[in-house]
């Protein structure tokens, strides 16, 4: 089990790779982001993305599956906050591969059982593109 | 089609509902948090929120589901650049029924077609428990 005891400021993990599909993109878009780029192949190619991209949301939503899988799980982790400065620079096309990274901002005393970790996260595509950037609020169980 | 320019500071608007379900709550957190509190009733009766609890990611796509059904369909918003201070401050449980507060925080001129809109967001359950805050920093097509 890793502690906040055990995490120190300037920490770093790479991890991935999570493969987008288009029928994961509409499947995930036609539910909770119903917008006509993230769900018709004709309208996106009109839009300003010029071609069918990932809700922002879904592309969070894998970036939090690679999180849990390659580093929260079995970890001290009790939930989060919030997100701070949460950003999408690039879209996310079907045929992507996504990774992560994360590095430790910050970390200090919550109350007597947590502490509050802030946690860099950037994910990128398999050209290096940066598609979401975030800093997750982290409560973090003490020794 | 409502563009930037029909936008103004201090606009507000409230609509939902969204029910959530228990299976919906599981189904989710199964492929994209994948964390105990989230999947497995006994393990969440252990956790800090006392039983299952609804992903943070899976209450921010909820209530963009919300947004883009009540707000953003047939607007002239054209995606978001990101979100800031998301804040998760209560859990959604299973048979909570969400509902939205928008407001217009800024506007200003983006490039010759865009405007960004900054919009504060709130997702409430019935009992006007606020389980979601965040500032969405969305480009708006001008007139």
């Amino acid at each position: 089990m890793e502690y906040f005891e055990d995490l120190t400021v300037g920490d770093t993990r790479e991890f991935g790779a999570y493969e987008v599909t288009r029928e994961e993109i509409t499947s995930f878009a036609g539910r909770y982001d119903p917008q006509p780029f993230h769900t018709d192949e004709d309208a996106a190619e009109e839009s300003m993305f010029g071609g069918l991209v990932a809700s922002g949301w879904h592309t969070a939503a894998m970036t939090m599956r690679l999180l849990v899988e390659h580093q929260l799980s079995g970890s001290g982790a009790m939930g989060a906050l919030g997100v701070d400065s949460l950003r999408w620079p690039t879209p996310v096309y079907p045929g992507d591969t996504l990774s992560v990274r994360t590095e430790v901002a910050e970390r200090d005393v919550w109350d007597e059982d947590r502490g509050r970790v802030a946690i860099e996260v950037t994910t990128t595509t398999q050209a290096d593109q940066t598609v979401l950037s975030m800093i997750g609020q982290v409560l973090w169980r003490r020794r």
